[in-house]
């Protein structure tokens, strides 16, 4: 089969590599119909984390099961699932707590050990605890399945920056960032709730998509003059902030905000995020930091009933569709910022 | 009246200064019967805060009402008083809220502008918002009177670090200092109804304090090895996680030992701290850091009625008492280690 592969900085190729095949009884293997490009793959794209040559990628996928070890009891061939974009053993401490990610026989697609989900085809360990199974009425319908995809991550990970920052009816949130993360966090602010969502941003189409999910304002300062905006806007804070990217001024910026008592959920891999944070505010003013990783496994039920029920489309953070043999030229327009998201179709 | 006032570093001195007086109709002025030296008063004294020369010290503290201004509802001359470690409108959305400590009128004793309780007396700003009361009944009651003084920063300070940590019954917490604020916070753990409290330390007397408080392990290791052996004890971590320091090898050891999805409560005033959090591990892991300055005059009025129902005694911290000319020499104690935690009796 083919798939993409990490050679270097700046240079990943989609390359023949063998098929992949069940190892283990809790196996399958999934014919991969529709990926993506995450914004997280720039880290190594961009050779801020250290990645080996031969690396596969991609960690948002959904296909048709093609092959199902002999353990496997919820899934069968021809099954469209959805894959989350970390395995787990659905049985875990960690994964009865709903949080897959720290599951103790979990891991990653793609780098080192795993098969990576922009390529045709992928084995999946622990098939039962990480698959979520797509209803066969729906499982052929491309208009769903669009919107479905960004269940894999983004959407997910939107809805646990919301929930980790305690978004509920009536609250202010503010987002930081206004990568598909970030506009995610905003449609997800406004499916709990919020009532007056800020967004931050200069990207005029990013605001637009902002704007569609549910922003109702937009602060476009960056730095201290973005702190200083938001501050007033709010008397003092937003009791919700959603931190969205990761880095410094990112972190800086929502522990700047948040209101006393408030609390910032962060879902951005932090890169240089702790130099930003502004622990002597926190902690004078009680201003909490929740979130990490998201267990999206654990979203992915509750996200998809709201998907087919027409009240949920986080799909407009796809900006760019691309085969298999464009999933290059995706990772550099992801780099350029001259797409959002990038979507695979296989 | 007398006074403690700062000088210099190691040079605090009981000096003649003005009496208090009724500058607003909400002041009080407050004759101290009883007073502490804090932990966090060490920063100045040990040259880490920047302090002025001529600046009045001691924020814990106890006494008589003797005199009250006219918008004054809800206390008169004579009343016993105990007072939190800042003063607060008792009006504004944060003291709704009972985070007394964001009031937006609110501050703190000694320093610059305000009165310091290691004194003869005191004015007491916001009064009605501020003091509470304690019952005619046990006002000269002086055994009640030495356990409520930990009500006014330490207990209340280690309870907020248990509820921040999300202490409930059943619990795994690690208590991460065996000051008198981490002895006040297993004391808080056990109140909660933690199952298995683990503190770390190595001071046998302390160590001796939290056992009676209801400490089950002690880890005398230190840095990774602690973290080791924490992690080892608790099969992977503690849910709850009371970080009572505040600089870099405590953080580091208490972000190193929460449990996945767990918390990290933190209350100790951060010197340093954000050197030690392990912002890596918090992401992967899930693990919230929440807390701040305690806003103890939310907790006064429920930890007093288990001080007078004899339910709840955290005067084991005290371990030397000095009249006031004794507080320099307090003082020394503290920095020397040599006391957990200085009572002043006038």
């Amino acid at each position: 089969m083919r798939a993409t592969v990490f050679h270097a900085p700046h240079d990943v190729r989609v390359e023949r590599v063998a098929d992949p095949k069940i190892l283990e009884p809790t196996d399958a293997v999934v014919r991969i119909t529709h990926a993506c490009i995450c914004g997280s793959d720039l880290w190594f794209y961009r050779g801020d984390a250290k990645w080996k040559p031969g690396w596969r990628t991609g960690h948002e996928w959904m296909g048709i099961v093609e092959d199902a070890g002999r353990d496997v009891r919820s899934l069968k061939k021809g099954d469209r699932v959805i894959a989350p974009f970390s395995f787990s053993d659905g049985t875990c401490e960690f994964c009865h707590k709903n949080l897959q990610t720290s599951c103790v026989n979990g891991g990653f697609w793609g780098g080192a050990d795993n098969d990576g989900g922009q390529a045709e085809a992928v084995r999946a360990p622990l098939a039962d605890g990480t698959l979520v199974k797509v209803a066969d009425e729906i499982k052929d319908d491309e208009a769903i399945l669009r919107k479905l995809l960004a269940l894999t991550d983004v959407m997910g990970t939107g809805h646990h920056a919301a929930l980790s920052a305690g978004v509920k009816p009536g609250v202010t949130a503010a987002v930081v960032g206004d990568g598909a993360v970030g506009l995610c966090g905003v449609l997800a602010a406004r499916r709990l709730g919020a009532e007056r969502i800020i967004v931050f941003g200069r990207h005029e189409a990013r605001l637009d998509v902002a704007r569609r999910f549910g922003a109702t304002d937009v602060v476009t300062e960056r730095g201290k003059p973005a702190i200083a905006r938001a501050i007033e806007m709010t008397a003092g804070g937003a009791e919700c902030v959603l931190e969205c990217v990761g880095n410094a001024s990112s972190m800086e910026l929502a522990t700047g905000i948040a209101r006393p008592g408030g609390t910032v959920g962060y879902v951005g891999v932090p890169y240089g995020a702790l130099e930003g944070l502004n622990l002597r505010r926190m902690f004078s003013e009680n201003i909490a930091l929740r979130g990490g990783v998201a267990p999206v496994r654990a979203y992915i039920p509750e996200l998809l009933a709201d998907v087919v029920a027409g009240t949920l489309d986080p799909s407009p953070v796809f900006d760019l569709t691309v085969d298999l043999d464009g999933v290059p030229k995706g990772y550099a327009a992801m780099d350029e910022r001259t797409a959002i998201k990038v979507m695979v179709i296989l």
